[in-house]
C-alpha cells in the first residue's frame, strides 16, 4: 500500500482530473484506493463500497464537467473517492466526527455534492428533477448522472422514477447501475437474479435457445442457424427490462477498467437522452480482506490495514441490537407464530443468529420498507405474529403502510425500532428523532421506550404479546449496561415504574435519558418515573402524581415537537389540569453527525444541563 | 337496463356463484352490471372501474373457493361487484354513507374482504404475506389473488412486492393485472407504454424485427426467414418484464369474455406457484357514456342513468380545490419559476386548467408519491419553485422524502395539501387527520391552515413566497364561501389574525373549524384568533394573549395527538407558562365514512358541542 500520494496530492478540483492522461488516471486510481483504505482504517466509515467505486469515480470526474454536470451518489456511502477528489482530501481525517466531514454527500459541504443522500433509491428522482430543470432553464449541455447500486435499485421509488424518466423528452439523464451484487446484507429478490442473468450471458443464451426452437420447425433453417451461430455469436440480444422502461441500455462493462469506462462515458455524454449504463464492480476491490468479506468491511471501525479487523478481546457491553437479537431467538423458540422481517438490514438489526436458527421464519424483503410493512400486515391476517425489525429513520419510508395497512386494520404487528434517537456518526439523515411524534398520532399503535437493556427485553415481550400494533424503540449502541436475563416475562402493558418517590416535582422519563435525569431528581427531591410507555400513558399513575405534584418535567431522546412530553401535556389538558411543565428532548432542528453524548450535551441534554434546567424550573 | 335481477337476487354467497352454468354466469354478469349502474347512480360512488370488472369478479368467485381463497382488490374502488355477490347486495343503497357499506373492501365488513384497501399498490405485498402464511400454516391449496390496475402497478411498492414474490418458493400467488389503460387521471409513464406495446403485439413484432436484422447478415438465411414467417407468425415471443421478475406471464386476455377468463383462471388455479395474468378491460364497459368518458364517470354523484351526468345550473360555492386551481394558474402567470407536480391526481387536485395552460410546467409522475417529492427536491435545487399538489392522506407515502430530501436540505418546495381533515364518503383510509402531527415535528417545514377560501389563497401565496418548505393544508369541498379575489398578495408569514377580542379566555383556531367556535366565543366573551400558521406559531401574539388570558382553547380539524393544540401547549411550557388548556380536534381513533358534519358532531365538533365544551371549561 502507498503511503505517499504524489499525484493525488495535486488534485484539489476536478479540472485537474480532467487534465490527466490515461496513465495518470490509472496512477490516480491506485493512489485513491490506497488513500481511502488508509483514511477509513483510521477514522472508521464505509470501506467496501468506496473501494469498489474508485475507477468509476475517477472516470466520472474525468469525463464530466463537474460541478456543472451533476453527479448524484445514491445512498452516498460510496462517495469518499468523490470527496477526496473534490477538495476534501485533507479533511478526510475528520470524517463522520463532530464538526468534520459528513459520511454522505451534502449540499452544504461542497458544490460538488449535487444532492444529499443517505437513504436509498432517491438518486434517479433527484437527477430527473435536475434534468427537467435544465430543460426548463435552457441548459441543453448539462449532464445529470445518478449512480445507484443493485441493492438500492430494488427500492420502489427507483422504479417510480424510471417509469417517469423513461417517457421524459429533451433531457440528459444517465443512470449508472453500480452492480456489485450486494447491498449491506446479501442480495435478495428477483431483480438481483435478473441482473445476474444479464451478467452471465444467460440473457443472450436464452434468446438464442428460443431462436433455435423456432428454427427446429423448419429443419433446413436449423442447419443454417448452426453455421450462423459462428458468425453472430451474442448478437441476438433481446431488449432488457431497462429498455422497456424507455432507457437506452449499455453494458455490462467492467467498472474497474478505465479503458472501458472512459470511452463509454464519453460516448454517452455526447449522446444525451435517457441512458442506462450497467457497470460491474466488486465491493472491497483491491483490498483482499474486504473483497473476501465485504459485509464485515462494509462499515468498520478503525483497524490496521495490514492485519485487518481483529475481534476485540475486551468484553463489551451488550448493545440494544444484541439484546433484541437474543430476545427474538428466545421468543421464536417459545412461539411458533413468530416471523421476522427486515428490509435488507440483517446485520445492523441483529438478525444474523435468528436467520441461522429459523431460516424459514426469516424474511429479508430487500430495500423495500413499504412492502415490508404491508407484507407484515398480510402475514398477520392469518394469525402469524410478524416482527418488523427496522431502523427508526427507515420506518419513515413505511409510514403510510403503518397507518393504512396495519393500524387501521388493527393487525398484530410488532415493530422493533432500532436506532431511535440520535445515531452519532451517520448524522441527521439517520436520526431516529421523529418516530414518537409520527407514531403516536396514529390510532391503535402502542409505543414503548425502554430505559435500559433489561427493560428493552421486557417491553419487547409485552409489545409482542399485545394483540395489536406495538412498537418498541431503542437506541443505537449500548445503554447503562443493565444485565439482561433470558426471561420472557412481559413488563406490564401501559404501566410505568416509579424509580424514586419525590415531592412537588416529578420527572417523567421516556427511554434511556432516564439515567441522565437521576442526579437532578436526587438534587431537587423530585419523583423520577420510568414511563416505559408513550402510548398508552400510565394514566392511573399520572392521576396519583397530579394530586401531590405541581411541577412535571418530561425527558426523551426524541423531538419535543409532538413527542412524549406533548402526550403528557395533552393528557393533563384533557383532564382539566394545568401543572407547570418542562419538556426536555431534541430541538426543532436537524442535528449533524458526531458523538452522541457531545451532540446531546450541545442541546442541553447532559447530566449537568438537565440538573440546571430542573433547578431553574423548580425555582 | 334491467330493473329486475332474477338471478342476482338468488346470490347471497359465492358457493351459489360457483354452482352456476356458463349461460347463467353470463346472465349474472349482465344483471350485476345493471345493478351496479342503478345502485351507483342512486348513491354516487365509483362507477367506471366497477363496470369494467364485472366479468372478472364473476369469474373469480366462480373459479376460486372464496372466502377461503383470498382475493385482494388493489385500491378497492372496483370491489362493488364483489360486495354485491358476497351478501351485501341489499346494503348497496347505504354505500359510503354514515353507518353504511364502505366504498372499499374492509375486513371488519365481510369475511370475503381479505384485506382492506383504498391507497394504491398494496395488494401484491398483502397477498404475498398471506401466501407465505399459508405455506407456514400448511395450507397448500389455498389461493391468493391480487387484482391490480395498470395505474396502481406504477406505485413503487408494487415493484418491491414483485421483486420479493418472484423469488419466493412454495406459494400460490396470482397477480391479475387489470389493464384498462388508465388510473384516475390519464395514464402516464414508461410502464404504461410498455403495456400498450404488449397489447398491440409490437412486443412480438419488435422481436421479429431483431431476428430479421440478424438474418440479413447471412443473405440466404433471410430468404428462409421470409418463408419461415408464414409458418411461425407470432412465435418469437421474448420474455416479458414480468417473467424477468420471476412470474409466469399469461395474456393478454379479454377481461370481458367469460369464455377466456374462466378456463384461464381454472388453469392457473391448478398450476400454483407465482403467476401473472394480464387481463384487458374497459373502464365503464357496458354503459356507453362511461365508456366514452371514464374520467367523468370515475366517481360521480347521483345521476339518472338514462340521461347521464348533467351539469348543474345551481351555482355552487367554490371548493378549496378550485381556489387552489385558480391560484396556481395566476401564480404561474406571475412567476415563470413555478412548476406543478401531481401523483396521478390531475382532476381531484384542481390541475386541469393548469395543465392546459402550462403543459410544459405540469408533471403528472404517476401513482408515485415518493418519487414526486424527491423529483420536486431535484427541481428546487436549480431555483425552480415546485408546487407538490397532493392529498393529505397520500403525502403519508412521501413522508421520508419530505424529511430526508426536502426539509433536511432546506429546499424550496411548496406543498398544496388537499383533503386535510375528514374527507366524508371515502372514510378512514383517506382521512387527512395526521398531517399536522407528522409534519410539525420535521424541522424547516412551515405549515399553514386557512380558515376559509380567501385565506387559502393568501396563505398559498405566502407559502409559495417563503424560501423553504411550506405546506398549506385545506379541506375537501367548500368552506364558508368567502369571496376569493384574484390578488396575489401574501398573508404575512407566521402571523395570526385576531377575529374577536375577548377577556380571560382565548380560542385559538387552526383552519376552518374557526367558524364553528365563533358562537362559543361570543357567548363567553372569549378572544377568537384565526391562527393561520401552526408553524411557526405567532409568538408575539401568544405573548400578548398570555398576559391577559388564563384559559386557552385550541380547535383544529386534525388529530389532537401531536396536533396544532399540542404545539401551543409546548410553546407555553417552553415559556414557563401554564394556563388552563383545552384541546379540541379529532380523537385518537379511526373515523369511518359518512357526512363530514355528522362525523364531526359525533366527536363533539359541532357549534353546540363546542359551545358546551367551552362553557364547561371556563366554569
Amino acid at each position: 500500500m502507498n503511503t505517499t500520494f504524489t499525484l493525488l496530492e495535486q488534485i484539489n478540483d476536478t479540472a485537474s482530473v480532467r487534465a490527466l492522461s490515461k496513465e495518470q488516471l490509472s496512477q490516480l486510481s491506485t493512489e485513491l484506493r490506497d488513500f481511502i483504505l488508509q483514511s477509513v482504517s483510521q477514522t472508521g466509515g464505509h470501506l467496501s463500497s468506496n473501494l469498489g467505486t474508485v475507477e468509476l469515480t475517477v472516470a466520472l470526474h474525468h469525463v464530466f464537467n463537474t460541478p456543472d454536470d451533476k453527479i448524484i451518489w445514491d445512498v452516498g456511502h460510496q462517495s469518499y473517492g468523490h470527496k477526496i477528489l473534490t477538495g476534501r482530501r485533507e479533511r478526510m481525517a475528520t470524517l463522520r466526527q463532530f464538526g468534520g466531514l459528513s459520511g454522505f454527500p451534502k449540499r452544504s459541504e461542497s458544490v460538488y455534492d449535487a444532492f444529499g443522500t443517505a437513504h436509498s433509491s432517491t438518486s434517479i428522482s433527484a437527477a430527473l428533477g435536475m434534468a427537467v430543470a435544465a430543460r426548463h432553464l435552457n441548459l441543453p449541455n448539462r449532464q445529470h448522472i445518478a449512480v445507484i447500486g443493485d441493492g438500492a435499485l430494488t427500492g420502489g421509488m427507483a422504479f417510480e422514477a424510471m417509469n417517469n424518466a423513461g417517457v421524459t423528452e429533451g433531457i440528459n439523464l444517465l443512470v449508472i447501475l453500480n452492480d456489485n451484487d450486494m447491498s449491506i446484507s446479501p442480495p435478495v429478490g428477483a431483480l438481483n437474479r435478473y441482473l445476474a442473468k444479464l451478467l452471465s450471458g444467460d440473457f443472450v443464451n436464452t434468446a438464442r435457445e428460443r431462436l433455435k426452437k423456432i428454427l427446429k420447425v423448419a429443419p433446413p433453417m436449423l442447419e443454417f442457424a448452426r453455421r450462423f451461430e459462428e458468425h453472430a455469436k451474442g448478437m441476438v440480444v433481446p431488449a432488457t427490462m431497462f429498455e422497456e422502461f424507455g432507457f437506452n441500455y449499455i453494458g455490462p462493462i467492467d467498472g474497474h477498467d478505465l479503458d472501458s469506462l472512459i470511452p463509454t462515458l464519453e460516448n454517452l455524454k455526447n449522446r444525451g437522452g435517457v441512458q442506462f449504463l450497467h457497470v460491474v464492480t466488486r465491493k472491497g476491490q483491491g483490498y483482499k480482506l474486504a473483497e473476501d468479506d465485504p459485509i464485515m468491511y462494509h462499515g468498520p471501525s478503525t483497524f490496521n490495514p495490514s492485519e485487518g479487523i481483529v475481534a476485540s478481546n475486551v468484553p463489551k457491553k451488550l448493545t440494544f441490537t444484541q439484546v433484541f437479537g437474543d430476545w427474538i431467538c428466545d421468543m421464536a423458540a417459545a412461539d411458533a407464530r413468530l416471523v421476522a422481517i427486515t428490509p435488507a438490514m440483517r446485520e445492523g438489526s441483529g438478525l444474523v443468529e435468528f436467520e441461522a436458527k429459523y431460516p424459514t421464519r426469516y424474511f429479508d424483503v430487500g430495500i423495500a420498507e413499504q412492502h415490508a410493512a404491508t407484507f407484515a400486515a398480510g402475514l398477520a391476517c392469518d394469525g402469524l405474529k410478524p416482527v418488523l425489525v427496522i431502523y427508526s429513520t427507515f420506518l419513515q419510508r413505511a409510514y403510510d403502510q403503518v397507518i393504512h395497512d396495519i393500524a387501521l386494520q388493527n393487525l398484530d404487528v410488532t415493530f422493533a425500532i432500532d436506532r431511535a434517537g440520535l445515531v452519532g456518526a451517520d448524522g441527521a439523515t439517520h436520526a431516529g428523532a421523529y418516530d414518537i411524534a409520527y407514531l403516536r398520532c396514529v390510532p391503535n399503535v402502542a409505543i414503548a421506550t425502554p430505559s435500559d437493556e433489561l427493560e428493552a427485553r421486557g417491553l419487547l415481550t409485552a409489545a409482542y404479546q399485545h394483540n395489536g400494533a406495538a412498537a418498541v424503540r431503542y437506541p443505537r449502541g449500548s445503554g447503562v449496561g443493565a444485565e439482561v436475563s433470558s426471561d420472557l416475562t412481559p413488563l406490564p402493558f401501559g404501566k410505568a415504574h416509579v424509580v424514586r418517590q419525590g415531592q412537588k416535582v416529578a420527572i417523567l422519563a421516556f427511554g434511556p435519558l432516564l439515567h441522565m435525569a437521576r442526579p437532578a431528581a436526587d438534587e431537587v427531591g423530585a419523583a423520577l418515573v420510568d414511563m416505559r410507555w408513550v402510548k398508552p400513558l400510565d394514566e392511573a399513575l399520572l392521576i396519583e402524581l397530579a394530586k401531590t405534584h405541581t411541577h412535571f418535567i418530561t425527558i426523551e431522546d426524541s423531538s419535543v415537537a409532538g413527542g412524549a412530553g406533548s402526550a403528557v401535556s395533552e393528557w393533563f389538558a384533557a383532564h382539566g389540569l394545568n401543572p407547570h411543565l418542562l419538556h426536555l428532548g431534541l430541538p426543532d432542528q436537524f442535528i449533524d453527525h458526531g458523538d452522541v453524548a457531545t451532540l446531546l450535551a450541545q442541546h442541553d441534554l447532559s447530566v449537568e444541563a438537565v440538573a440546571s434546567k430542573v433547578r431553574q424550573f423548580v425555582a
